[in-house]
């Protein structure tokens, strides 16, 4: 029996379907992602230029928008655990350019930015207080990287509330065996899996749908 | 370049090591996932057997132990997010054997039972309090699944503060592709990963130490 | 300067108003606190027959509807630091009917029973997620003591996102000082004050609008 | 019966005592919080001035150390419910003066400094996982407002698993009526009451202890 063949039979996979109120989540795409010699490489550009296309989705519609970046302490005050797993963290600071979100993403005011120091976007953060206050019901998750922040960020959404879909072409990894392993996991047990093209045609049809009423 | 060389390069992967106070916390090894017609398989049942004997040091040292079963009321009215994705969890309720712990698991009078509804300990569970009471900074991580309920613990439990220590053959999944692609992600980025073996003769010779002074 | 002045000149007590998705809480109304031999007392009984006619309303509207209870194992495994401060709570333990809903205000199948062990319904429970999944952007807030576990309860609301509204008459402290202090800590800082009388008259005039659309 | 007298007769108050590992938390000792004209007056200078002393006992003997401020975006996209009740925050950005720590208690490098957007220290940020890295079992309180941000941090402190000692004159509030009120609340359920010479004498005879060891 094929590995996805053991899920089916146990019912996993099931569809969350959009809701009523989705919100756009772009994790992590800051320069530091973007660069091979720090954390990027792999799929994670390909996903950047991606995002940028459905960012103008989500602008043009209105919708809320986040975007998350991972930023410690210059004076060391804030290290943590993940820290320790991963030192190279400790250069992202305010003040390096690595920590910026890459500059086809640039925010606009009145976009959210989460500041964060672990993988997820819920964890030690507010996050979820403008999630509930948006009254959003639906987290379409981009960024990176696939098996990292975005995978946690996405467990947390699910369990926050806030049904998950995975934009596969907006999600990039270093590695590319990380990355299909995650959308894998996720696909059965955390979220919908749809790709861009997919969620801006549903985004507009109800947009036009809820103009017409 | 190797998958793992990227990581390598990128200075993934570094040891926590252990700290003073570990725990032991046993994630769903409840009759539901020991059952391959329920939401068992793979190498689930071999990791249960293993886990008797490190269950029995970490009593036999009198260190803190918490078991996880996932339970859901009979009448639906914690229906959550996590349940649409896996229809199946609705029967995981209170007073069906499928959500109890295993025979070979049994707890004792005054180990934690944490009751979840989520794929992690620490989501919507006060599991992080206790071991915050109980001055804990490492937790020893079995259970069930790899890509599931015990990733999501151990990525929490790095996020919360405690140092997590995977035992790669104390945990299991219904497929091995999942449970090998979790191992590298958190060996990388969220745990330390060690045997039962290795992880018994470090807490005893701890324990030997401790006598000692 | 009368004391509330200084919060007035300061800008404090504007009006968070009722959203587009009310939820009714009612804090910990169980047997214990109703008995004043244990922890009741004060104006609690006549809160308890206050909220009797708001669970109606809510009932009869549809709305959802959310009971805690204080729930500590009988073997002492989850004791914690509340229960430090507080020994006597080592007795709500599931069998006792001291830690039952009172019968005025049985549950029916479907409302969400929260079994907590510290004084916010939000805090190591998963609260929060049945909020977010609901769509609900107030709390109707109800239950004792007014300035213990209610409180605590409206407190964690307006952080995690959700308009707390305290129902003055459904609110009870075994002792009058403090429940009128947190009447005015709530009203300056965190809550919506009003009467059970106001409460049911915005709701059922939502209502009707609704039905007229 | 006094009102005291009612919390005695049900077993309220107890003593939590110190632990093993304290830590200080300073919780909004900002210059707008210092401001009659602003968030400040009653007795916040007094408590100001009192910290001085204790801040600096906790340097000397070398404990964690974390300051909180409220900051918010100037843009507004972190707008939440808790400035809704109290729009004046909304001023409360990092280039504001106001926002920036009081000049007799300038955090030095490596003390913790914890941006956030609610009442509690914990709410939305990462406090708690740096008090359970640091293995710390009992938060020293000190700061502002007692009835409000204090209390807040306080109720959470106790529920994360960390005991609170509420520092009693090194708290302070606009008003003294909720001063005095919440004093009463905490001691009977959230925390022990010290003086800030009770507290110096109490850490200085550990360290005396543990030096002799």
């Amino acid at each position: 029996m094929a590995e996805s063949d053991i899920f089916k039979a146990q019912g996993f996979g099931q569809k969350l379907g959009l809701g009523e109120q989705p919100a756009l989540v772009i994790v992590d795409f800051v320069n530091g992602f973007d660069d091979p010699a720090l954390f990027g490489g792999g799929n994670i550009h390909a996903a950047i230029e991606e995002t940028v296309l459905l960012l103008k989705t989500f602008r043009a519609l209105g919708l809320p928008i986040a975007h998350t970046r991972t930023v410690f302490a210059a004076d060391g005050s804030d290290r943590n655990l993940f820290m320790m797993k991963v030192p190279a963290l400790a250069g992202m600071t305010e003040d390096n350019p690595a920590s910026h979100i890459v500059p086809l993403l640039t925010p606009v005011a009145g976009e959210l930015i989460v500041k964060k120091r672990d993988a997820s976007a819920f964890l030690g953060t507010d996050f979820s207080s403008w999630l509930a206050r948006n009254r959003v019901d639906t987290l379409i998750a981009t960024g990176c990287t696939t098996s990292g922040c975005v995978r946690a960020t996405v467990v947390d959404a699910l369990g926050h509330g806030y049904r998950p879909i995975l934009v596969t072409d907006c999600v990039g990894d270093r590695a590319l065996g990380p990355h299909h392993a995650s959308l894998f996991d996720m696909g059965q047990k955390y979220a919908d899996l749809m790709t861009r093209a997919e969620v801006t045609a549903a985004l507009t049809a109800d947009a036009r749908r809820a103009a017409a009423e």
